[in-house]
């Protein structure tokens, strides 16, 4: 008789986004008159830039002649967009070869898929708080034990916190492999040089792994701070960084990421190249390869003028982030991040839990945040807000957060 | 230390095309002037035709407009492609709600990843031969033992011979998880209504999950044959159906496929509608949904335009497979598949071994196919020779093995 795989009933709840939908569809569906802003989701708003646009219809036009149609590509991506990816690398002070490069249809199924080359008894640490997908894969597949008062049991949390600029300490014990994500989802945060050196030498101690989630480094507008773990010496030989275009080209409709795993890199079993060629099989198995059109519209971003137009949209987004940061500072409350990140992480006013303060923000102010215990135990009593949104829509929710939310 | 999921180094081999690609391309480099033909890989070749190459610029399109702009959308796809397919089914006689529908990147993704809602101790019954992605996916998650003379422990193996007409006799013993292929990737052989009803009884006896693979389900021609396994009464509370647009709309590099999870769905662990609700959660987790542009092309597909272009594309293709059977059947090797399937299924000439007469082939006609032992021991001594590729290839592939292929 088919079973089911039963770790997925150790999940404690629902996840996370799912949830704030339903909670807000249940409240509109209470209210039907409210209008709500959403500033949960971390999901873009404004338009794909002409230069990407024209990537993309191409993308299509080759589709539709017969010279030019491509069939199935390689699942590691098409040469050209790898190349253009080694090249963004190598701009940054990272040496990345094309070949270590896995294009992939988004960071959040490379973060997912990534434990899977590992072995099931992998002791796995992850920044807490952090993106829920870390934690619910690991635990899907096995990793941890039962959820005890919001942590999973063998899972090893990494408290981020205001006592230490909510970037973690070393892990005390040995651990396997090392999730860390910078600028940070959801706090904001970014670590500096001097942060990742120490991860990179507690890994190569230790022969860890880490899985850094570069999501969110075209937000990094301080130049001192790193948008690669490649710019740290000595990353290639202990992690994989998995990044995005979600963010960057207003791509979390269209789909595309990518993942490096270089062939420096070690663990136990065997000699550097190991990992490489397991993700290549891995990719080679259970995936076919981001979209031909896709692609196309990635390459067409990587261009002199896409690189122009992307980061004016960066630019647009921390701008709204400026304006969520300093209306919630005049009024009292103490917020983080939003400054080399899309997102503001806030202490929840007058010691509130955070679903208390989504209730509170949904029925004062009628604007959607993301509680911050729902990316784990050490954020609670916190919040984030994404600086994703119309310009007009995040102006109103401030507005409105000034003269309806009561302290 | 982190250390390699151990599962992989169980592998027996390369996954097959990668492995046909490396041949190919050392005969090609030894012998540069060799034109080679590919029938090796089943990748579509003709264009992807007006109205949907229509839809996916208007998918575009969208992107480019901050009143039409979308960003993330549902894992499980888009609403009005969900109900365009279960329109689909509805013609058909099969009964799919929308809500039943997962859209996704294409039928190697769910083929692969469907396994991973059911436990590790489930026993699975795979065709012999079969497509290679339900093995190896079952392999590195850990359900087989190691690879015995081209068979790994633990996998019950169901024969699919001439003696049966490629069809397999029913598990002796209790399996859990059976895969089913029809029209069948490689022999090309359709399993009739009666022969479907065989394995969706033992499935409700026996509490098993069938997986069916309808990836080719657009090449059947004769009205008496099932394009769905819900055609079959019953079928929906015992099976899970897998497919896809990338042969029907050539969407081999687009990526868009579809998995229905009936909510009437059941298992030994719980009521109707757990494994729905497991699905559901697994791509909420692991997947972030398929592109929105090429969702676009997925509804223009289904238009009534879009149909009758896409039957224009499977009748050539099949008019391939009738040139490619013809011809071999003429020069007395013994040919099945190919009437109702884009696959022509051949015994080796001569007793030959499979990778004998890929070799051969190469050699002697510079034409590339896939041999048989490739998806299974009961393939070995067969050939596959797929129908996707221009005609003058196909007639010139055809033209070489009648003048140069030594019998």
């Amino acid at each position: 008789m088919a079973r089911i795989n039963p770790n997925y009933s150790r999940l404690a709840a629902g996840y996370l986004f799912p949830e704030i939908a339903r909670r807000t569809r249940e409240f509109s569906a209470a209210n039907p008159d409210a209008q709500i802003l959403r500033l949960g989701i971390g999901d873009t708003t404004e338009s794909i830039t002409p230069t990407i646009i024209a990537g993309l219809h191409e993308g299509v036009d080759r589709q539709a002649n017969v010279a030019t149609y491509s069939g199935y590509g390689d699942s590691e991506g098409k040469g050209d967009l790898r190349e253009s990816l080694a090249g963004w690398y190598d701009e940054i002070g990272a040496k990345i070869d094309p070949s270590e490069v896995f294009v992939s249809d988004g960071a959040k199924s490379d973060s997912s898929n990534i434990q899977s080359i590992f072995s099931t008894d992998s002791v796995v640490a992850v920044q807490d708080p952090a993106y829920p997908v870390y934690v619910d894969s690991n635990v899907v597949s096995g990793r941890t034990g039962d959820s005890v008062e919001g942590r999973y049991e063998g899972l090893v949390y990494m408290a981020c916190t205001e006592e230490n600029d909510f970037f973690p300490a070393l892990p005390e014990g040995k651990v396997d492999l090392i999730y860390l994500c910078s600028p940070n989802n959801p706090t904001g945060a970014v670590a500096t040089h001097e942060q990742l050196e120490g991860f990179v030498k507690y890994a190569r101690e230790n022969g860890a792994v880490i899985l850094f989630d570069s999501a969110y480094a075209a937000f990094i507008t301080d130049p001192t701070l790193p948008r690669s773990i490649y710019e740290i010496e000595g990353a290639e030989e202990c992690a994989i960084e998995i990044s995005s275009f979600s963010k960057w080209a207003g791509f979390t409709g269209v789909r595309l990421g990518w993942t490096i795993v270089p062939k420096a890199l070690r663990c136990e079993d065997g000699e550097a190249g190991v990992l490489h060629g397991l993700w290549t099989r891995r990719q080679n198995t259970f995936f076919n390869g981001a979209s031909c059109i896709v692609q196309a519209g990635g390459v067409a971003a990587l261009s002199p003028e896409g690189r122009q137009e992307m980061q004016g949209l960066v630019t647009y987004y921390l701008e709204n982030a400026r304006i969520i940061r300093d209306a919630l500072a005049e009024l009292g409350i103490t917020v983080f991040g939003g400054d080399n990140a899309p997102y503001v992480w806030l202490q929840a006013p007058g010691g509130m839990d955070s679903w208390g303060f989504f209730d509170k923000l949904l029925t004062e102010c009628h604007v959607v945040g993301t509680p911050g215990a729902g990316f784990g135990p050490s954020g609670e009593g916190y919040f984030r807000l994404s600086a994703f949104g119309h310009r007009e829509n995040v102006e109103e929710a401030v507005a409105r957060i000034r003269t309806r939310l009561t302290l």
